[in-house]
């Protein structure tokens, strides 16, 4: 195999990732005399605030993801790979991917992270991770299998912990899916599921800090801790799944709970790049940038987003940035133009992170946001919620598509999205 | 396991399987006096006539897939249960399944066909059949792999194989998923993959008989030819694909095709059942039922649609109805009043099928169309397919979405759908 990509006079960018920051630069850059290669393993750049409403079937990955062929249509000089990337090799400029070696004159790593399971080989083999779309169809088709085998188990212990959902980390994806897992509860299950009582599914989120959100106000999190109760979700808080055996979840406490569904979203780790020099991977595997989002040492090479860490640059954010899309966005914004800069000779531009806010979401009429010192819940911030992301989703069709489910989801809380649907393997 | 459905007064109805017919006769029974049971492997009811579209990336699945718990909501002594049927106990009156026996009072097996292989190995294992969404989905996301894999591929002779496209079988799948993906050749490819010439992708059609479409008249047939070479797709007539080993395709005239792509919609075979009397299964695997649908010597046992055959019933369709939708509806309709009409002891009524005409598409202004007499080509017939495939989709959003969708296409030849999504199936 080989990448195929002609050796043009133009300098080439290859793009690691093609998330929030990759996907920005990319399309930065394509109007530049640079050759721009972006390499992804998936063939769709996706929108990870909404993925846990494709795992509960409020709306389709389609809806939520965008083939980057669709995207740079029509673009010069751009290449797109399908390609797994596994390693670097500095001194020959190139990075090791799945189909062969790819050069570069710019490297821009900006793959991301991928779940965390801190060692554990069990929570890993048996746990539901809720990153990717194909793990949220997983979860989707899980979570629906769960509901028609509990309705003919004849063994109440066992049907119980078919109906037991387990959400491990109160961040916002975890508070966004235990809302969304428990609007399906109260919602669905009685009109789908007449013959199985929906007292009997219970919803637990466990969350190893004192309060969830904890990346936002104390207002926010009592807020949420609120709505979450009043909508029946147990929520346990200075407590940590410690492991998953057998069905069984157990508790730091002690106590155990009986499941077939562990929803794991609690911490992240940066991809892992091989043959990266050692002191340059910082906590969590974030690789250490300077202000210019440079990799100590390397040569142009850049990383950007989740996957990197740029520590005392900015004092407001000593110990490096939070691992949200707008540092992503705006690092990949900034590079862009510090590339530009650098071919005609400029000085560059160092970053600093203009914080947007932050929200979340836990149910119709019911979300949290914090915005230039200001702290909003209830409606207006769940009005506020959608409008932010309706507004960030790409393409006309897709917001008109996601527009249109959650009006229907809004008046009659059903979807018809509910199928449980695998795609048939072989012949890969 | 159980299947936990309570006994009532009422007699029970068991119906295997939701397609036409099976859906059909739930929905006429669910407001009669009958307890009624419904079971099928999937959770969903799903549109066979457009699931060409869905392998095409042209729809989503969940535009033609209704989940049979949505369409029976609110319904009082209705039970579905997701499971496979495997066999049958007519002394105990109980069909055997995956969630363990199920007993009835009046059994409707309505399970439909599967993909034929005529007993060859090979292709079974490697062929990519077209029947199911999974196999639709399955099919997608193989059909775009192979587009990045011919990208990168180094050797000339392997990047053909894998953009060499053989679809065996010129019945309307075969003639509609020819006609798809060489819109998709000629109008995405020179888009999406400007690096990748798109006259190097060969899209061949092989039938066995002389002509396509044998079903509809020979005109018919003829302008689909001529509508598909015009498209450059390769028709094979009188040719067959004997065997497919280590990516290669073996015709009968001795000829050969590299193919990393084979796409099985040739023939198909009843379901079968277990511990069926061996008189009672005819060719295909079908079964005989006298003229009320009830199967031959087995009292309180039918079976309706494409899984069964009705023959020296009707003097024009003395070899059996053709296995098409319009059959199974109205059997599962006529059955549903037969059964009405028992219990009211009047007496019953015998099917006769009402031919409402055949259609089949190839492309944007290109189908072909046969009601009562008249035949049809072009533009007429295409929007007349439109709107007859438009108002038998279930659902108003499905409707709409499947509507937008059309027209997204017709304007711009191109859908963002086409993203390679497998679901994460860990922990099932």
């Amino acid at each position: 195999m080989s990448c195929n990509i002609p050796k043009t006079e133009n300098k080439r960018v290859v793009i690691v990732g093609g998330g929030f920051g990759g996907l920005k630069i990319a399309r930065k850059l394509v109007k530049s005399n640079y050759q721009v290669v972006l390499v992804d393993k998936n063939n769709y750049h996706h929108f990870p605030p909404l993925i846990y409403q494709v795992a509960s079937s409020g709306i389709e990955p389609s809806n939520i993801a965008f083939p980057f062929r669709k995207i740079f249509q029509k673009r010069k000089n751009f290449y797109f790979r399908l390609a797994e990337v596994t390693g670097i090799l500095p001194q020959e400029k190139a990075i090791v991917t799945t189909i062969g070696n790819i050069s570069y004159d710019y490297l821009v790593l900006a793959a991301g992270t991928t779940t965390n399971f801190f060692g554990n080989q069990q929570i890993q083999a048996k746990a539901m991770p809720m990153k990717t779309l194909t793990e949220a169809m997983g979860l989707r088709n899980v979570l629906l299998q769960r509901l028609e085998q509990a309705l003919v188990c004849a063994n109440p212990q066992e049907r119980q912990a078919l109906l037991n959902v387990v959400i491990v980390g109160g961040g916002a994806t975890g508070v966004e899916i235990a809302g969304a897992l428990s609007e399906m509860k109260n919602f669905i299950l009685p009109k789908d599921y007449p013959d199985l009582p929906n007292s009997l599914m219970n919803i637990y989120l466990i969350e190893s800090q004192p309060r969830l959100l904890a990346a936002m106000s104390q207002k926010s999190s009592d807020n949420v801790l609120k709505y979450l109760r009043s909508m029946g979700v147990n929520v346990l808080l200075n407590q940590r799944v410690n492991d998953y055996r057998d069905g069984v979840a157990l508790i730091n406490d002690g106590s155990t709970i009986a499941t077939q569904t562990l929803i794991w979203v609690t911490g992240v780790m940066a991809q892992q790049v091989e043959n990266m020099p050692a002191e340059v991977i910082s906590r969590g595997g974030r690789i250490v940038v300077d202000a210019y989002n440079q990799v100590k040492g390397m040569e142009n090479v850049y990383c950007i987003g989740d996957q990197c860490i740029m520590p005392q640059v900015d004092m407001q954010w000593e110990q490096g940035h939070p691992q949200l899309a707008q540092v992503a966005i705006q690092q990949g914004t900034l590079l862009a133009k510090n590339l530009k800069r650098m071919a005609k000779g400029k000085p560059l531009k160092p970053f600093k992170y203009k914080n947007l806010g932050t929200m979340a979401t836990v149910g119709r009429n019911k979300a949290v946001a914090e915005f230039a010192g200001m702290k909003m819940g209830g409606f207006m911030a769940w009005v506020m919620w959608l409008v932010v992301h309706l507004r960030s989703i790409l393409g006309v069709r897709n917001k008109f598509i996601v527009f249109i489910n959650w009006m229907i989801n809004y008046f009659n809380y059903s979807q018809s999205l509910r199928l449980i649907l695998w795609a048939r393997n072989e012949n890969k």
